[in-house]
């Protein structure tokens, strides 16, 4: 029997596979599961026939000798139709239209609603009975790397007003190239999509030692940080085949947030807040549905862009970690230079770069900051910016009549002037709703 | 008489005064200084006739009606060399060149060596009554916008380090967009150059209403931060004209790193590491004047990437802030899209941006990092980027050596890819100094 066998490496790249790995495709067969194609993402080896698909993740056993590292092979069996892409494209696009259901499913059975008992509440199983120590912790510290560390971000500020504790960020590497102080009475969430990220995985290592509280948030059930954590919350997003996570991010934001009602679940002050969050997690999954709608029009801003050569992406507040992660996709998928900049750091220097030509993209949601933004993007079009505004659907005129308040006429006739500002209205991205 | 009066913004453009400037510099001929010429950067205006000179600075009193802004006069008597460019093409030139000196200022009489007190320590004045109350702080928070900020978080490791106490940051935006935690036990660490910054005047408002204990570091006499703080330290790096700031940042570094000393200077187990820092920061000026003949070199670097639209930066470390800082000046001076990236977080994402004509520029001094750079320029070099490697003096083979290592002779012969490598010898960056 011929085994046709690849390595796809995180990077995207295919490669023929080693003969470790055929070696492994042998042992694969001794267990009973015959093989003709195999993919390696991560540490997760994909088999399949046409009939069934296998799940194999390889789980590094380190040895004090780091040359020989074992691994054992572990099985996860999963539906065909989780692998299959449909009617997409490529796999990234079928995972940002799976968001509704894999958000429904991240929620599933942690969000209670009604029923017997009254109030509106989170469970969630993995963090019940820690809950206690979290709350009476010194501060709470989010350790992550790119994706997994701007979704932390975007669940900072909610975090910080439902449970009153001080929430610190540190981008794992850094953390450890600096040795940072890290306390006993700490909370150390570890995010992860993975959970064998080399740089998150040591920098729990390092909070071990220092005898924080360890809690995870990882993807990936068995993986090493869901292994070596105190405890934690599997995010439930399902397999990401795509190089550049999509709906992980997603879920990831939705878990610290009911991490966050979960903390702050013993306050009385914030009973209102919470109920009114729960309602709108529960809404969440429609109202993204109602985003994606907006594919065509996506891609036909995308044609406006696509042979640009940079992108500034502007935010604050609940968008600032969306600023920061969109950037990183732009910079991961389109291979475009993005950055994402704090919105409130514009004029402290990027303000410099803004010009006829340079595409900014600005989000200004209706929420706490949205006058702020709006002044920002007065700033942005004094300096004659090609801006493409992102704000929630009925809005359009509220950002531009603030900006053409000396020339509404201008702004009606569409002149050229107007045709630099490309409006985008998402019904209402999900960061939102969060916000009082 | 005719008053020639022009106003510079801090985004450098010049406009023609505006009637109530004209109406000031009446005011100040009542006052006994005949005008011909007046600047206005930031909050200050300048004066100059051919035989003296006048910093004169507008302090806002802010009343209730933010329409009925009044200002304040105060004139501050400078020496005409002050303000001289020299032999300069631009004060921004002539203020990098005066760093030598602007550290010498900033370390007059607060460094102590030596003398009648054997002890090397570490004097700041404005600091002394209250260092007890930092030691006994829960956490210490650096709160700046821009410059400041990296200012701060290049200081931010040997502080954590040699005080033993949480150390966080926080753009002052931020934090009032979210309304972060502010406690009683915190001391606030306020970084602004003009002293004048609207976002952090603002957050220093915030931490004052939660009775953070606030320090401020300013490099201007009598400014709204000096004022409102309950103790600081003034930077002493003299007037910037340039737009950019070049001199305040390492003053206001060295600034932090004496801080550090002081709030450390009670332990023990510090005390040799302390010494050695002292004497390094004695040292610095010398340090900084070998680098400043350079200037040559950097110009035909320059000269390399005149063209370019898009340029990374590669730091880690101490070196984190030193990436972030040259992407923001380069965002303004040279309005080139430059981004400053940990070098931790460049394999996820990043990393697909690299290819053959994109330049990159990676800091990889002989630190703590040192391995772990080298391992990234290995990586980006398998890429084939055009890598632009700053080290300390000596480096050169220890750099390209490591990346070579399976062909050692291509490098010493030149070739094409050879090329690619610009290596830029700096014989000591401050940063390096401080670590271990």
């Amino acid at each position: 029997m011929v085994v046709h066998c690849f390595l796809v490496s995180k990077n995207g790249q295919k490669n023929q596979a080693k003969d470790h790995y055929f070696m492994m495709i042998s042992t694969l067969h001794r267990m009973g599961i015959p093989g003709n194609c195999c993919y390696q993402a991560m540490q997760m080896l994909w088999l399949s026939t046409q009939e069934k698909f296998w799940l194999l993740r390889m789980v590094k056993l380190f040895t004090r000798r780091p040359a020989s590292v074992q691994r054992a092979l572990s099985v996860l069996e999963m539906e065909v139709e989780q692998i299959h892409k449909g009617n997409h494209e490529h796999y990234m696009q079928k995972e940002i239209h799976e968001q509704p259901e894999s958000l429904t499913t991240t929620m599933r059975g942690r969000l209670i609603r009604g029923g017997t008992c009254k109030a509106k509440t989170v469970l969630l199983g993995g963090l019940k009975d820690h809950l206690k120590t979290i709350r009476r912790s010194w501060r709470i510290v989010f350790i992550g790397c790119g994706t997994s560390y701007n979704a932390a971000l975007a669940a900072r500020p909610i975090l910080e007003k439902l449970s009153g504790i001080l929430v610190t960020m540190e981008i794992a590497s850094d953390l450890l190239d600096r040795q940072g102080p890290m306390y006993r009475e700490d909370t150390a969430v570890f995010v992860s999509q993975s959970g064998e990220t080399a740089d998150t995985l040591h920098a729990l290592e390092y909070a071990l030692q220092n005898a924080a509280l360890c809690v995870g948030i990882t993807n990936t059930v068995g993986s090493a940080i869901a292994r070596k954590t105190h405890c934690g919350v599997h995010i439930n997003a399902g397999a990401e085949i795509g190089v550049a996570s999509t709906k992980a991010y997603t879920s990831q934001i939705v878990v610290m947030a009911m991490l966050a009602l979960a903390i702050g679940g013993d306050a009385i002050s914030n009973q209102a807040r919470r109920e009114a969050i729960i309602d709108c997690l529960f809404d969440l999954p429609n109202k993204v549905r109602d985003m994606l709608k907006l594919d065509q029009e996506m891609k036909d801003l995308a044609k406006l862009l696509i042979a640009e050569q940079s992108l500034l992406m502007f935010g604050r507040g609940y968008n600032y970690a969306t600023a920061l992660e969109r950037s990183l996709k732009v910079k991961e998928v389109a291979l475009m230079h993005s950055e994402g900049i704090l919105a409130g750091e514009m004029k402290h220097g990027p303000l410099a770069l803004v010009d006829e030509s340079l595409p900014i993209v600005v989000i200004a949601t209706r929420d706490a900051c949205f006058s702020k933004q709006q002044s920002v993007i007065q700033q942005l079009h004094a300096r004659k910016g090609r801006l493409i505004v992102m704000c929630s659907s009925g809005d359009a005129t509220a950002v531009s009549r603030q900006k053409y308040s000396g020339s509404a006429k201008t702004w009606h006739k569409g002149s050229l002037k107007c045709q630099k500002l490309q409006k985008v209205h998402l019904s209402a991205t999900f960061q939102k709703k969060w916000i009082t």
